[in-house]
């Protein structure tokens, strides 16, 4: 489901780095170069060209990227060239730090990764930036928002398949009592939504949708504008369906006037590798539109040959 | 500052095995023998004896000592022979599903093991009960005690040895205010006490301490009973000094007419390989009276002759 195109014969990791300093060095930078290497090679042939760089020339590579280049190209280069752990670290940091209720990118981390990669990007968190994850979203983050993303980011989620159904039938009564007294806040649903499997909370609404007629979602939009109510339907909507989430994110990035690059080069760089396939077919399937042409109708030079590249176009 | 004692020359594990299937087996149980093989194994030869076991003879070595033996000694070899981080998922779960306020197994598996341990433990959690740690306290533990222990345990918490002390400063006095209007449960104690690393908590009791004239844990004893306020105690006690924390837990189990044999099996099995020497120590200085004695003339047996192997008599 990755739409990462790495060629069938990859040059050794020494040739890619010699080629990248290259691209680095001389009258102007050979964007086309970079590119057409970091643009497809996988997250563990990355790891190994980093290790090699920063050995061969004694400077680390993302160095000599942001020496380079800059703008939305910069980013994203620097986005898709760090460890997918490394990279959401980065960004729940960016989230925590300027965080404003509208900011999705820490329900995307929790919900979207799994149990192991969350942890592994607590990890990363400590080791770049000192503090913790979760430290930093309690001490910046206020309120009921405080109350749902600091569980829900420190979970360490069962990840089997194993549903108890009693236990489904029971919570889906819960939120829906809950829902209706618009106690979207209240104990319980956070307890439920930060705490329970992904197979758990699937079948949880699932019985929630045969029981009261209609998706929890649906419950969840007595009024639309309302940025926590929202923050609700996006952990939904990360565990129930993680493609047309991101495309609703990339339609939105795309759409009317201006470009949200931030978003797009978040959503492009952080699925390639993983389930961007899905997401382009959601996005065909929606808009009658390829992504690609989307993008590229959007965005303009070297930043767009490198999400083109990450889109997987040939 | 451990107490287990292992001999200088350790036979195979083979041989191990072959001598624990000859006490289970046979007229009676050879239960010194017991002893004498697991209470002086650490936690990578019990592993390596309990693998080994299983293959040899087909049955887990647990279910062997589980039917050959029983009572508080069974419990004391069962425990001792599980590894940390599932011995401590043990305990959790049956904190977690019999919680009662008084109840501070939690409390000390959240805050006396390091960031790395905790982790193990949540995952040791995970392949045991197919749920998770946070998830079963989540939904046996209700009101201020669940706001307070489900981020305690669910904090991967950073390590390293940095302190911000502006931040200290700042925090002690929040903390300060909050308990001055006896709102222990707020948001904010809350927030620091299960988010901060631990260099950085001891700065902010340090400086509590200086700034405000006593110790905070002080001002936490208005009601020396309140069972909440006796847990935020046990948090501060097993950061600051876990030493002195488990020795008055030991004592407390000795003490009077009767033995708290749940609490002394389990600090006794959870400590030895970790800091029983300074809790040793820290009893003696306390109570006059070295720890073995007193173990030993509230216990008997072959549970009395494990909790004495396993505090390094000779």
């Amino acid at each position: 489901m990755a739409t990462l195109k790495v060629p069938a014969t990859v040059p050794s990791v020494a040739d890619d780095c010699e080629q990248l300093r290259k691209a680095f060095q001389g009258w102007g930078t050979n964007e086309a170069l970079i590119i057409s290497i970091l643009g497809h090679r996988d997250a563990a042939q990355r790891r190994a060209i980093r290790r090699a760089y920063a050995e061969t020339y004694g400077e680390e590579l993302l160095r000599s990227i942001t020496d380079e280049i800059s703008g939305d190209f910069e980013r994203a280069v620097i986005l898709w060239t760090l460890d997918p752990a490394e990279r959401d670290a980065v960004l729940a940091n960016e989230a925590a730090r300027k965080w404003q209720p509208g900011n999705r990118v820490l329900v995307e981390i929790a919900c979207t990764r799994g149990s192991a990669q969350l942890f592994a990007v607590r990890q990363a968190y400590h080791e770049r930036f000192k503090r913790s994850l979760e430290e930093d979203i309690a001490a910046h983050v206020k309120g009921e928002f405080r109350k749902l993303l600091v569980p829900l980011v420190s979970a360490y989620r069962y990840d089997g398949p194993e549903v108890n159904t009693r236990l489904a039938h029971s919570e889906a009564k819960i939120l829906h009592e809950k829902i209706h007294h618009k106690a979207y806040s209240d104990d319980e649903i956070i307890r439920i939504l930060t705490t329970r499997s992904k197979a758990q909370l699937l079948a949880t609404f699932n019985y929630y949708n045969d029981a009261f007629g209609h998706p929890i979602n649906k419950d969840l939009k007595a009024d639309p504008k309302d940025e926590y109510l929202k923050t609700l339907r996006a952990i939904i909507r990360c565990f129930t369906c993680p493609d047309r989430y991101f495309e609703k994110v990339v339609r939105q990035a795309i759409a009317g006037l201006g470009t949200d690059e931030s978003s797009l080069t978040r959503v492009i760089t952080t699925r390639a590798e993983v389930d961007l396939k899905l997401i382009k077919e959601a996005y065909q399937k929606r808009n009658s539109v390829p992504l690609e042409r989307a993008v590229a109708g959007d965005t303009s030079g070297d930043y767009e040959s490198m999400l083109l590249a990450l889109l997987g176009q040939e």
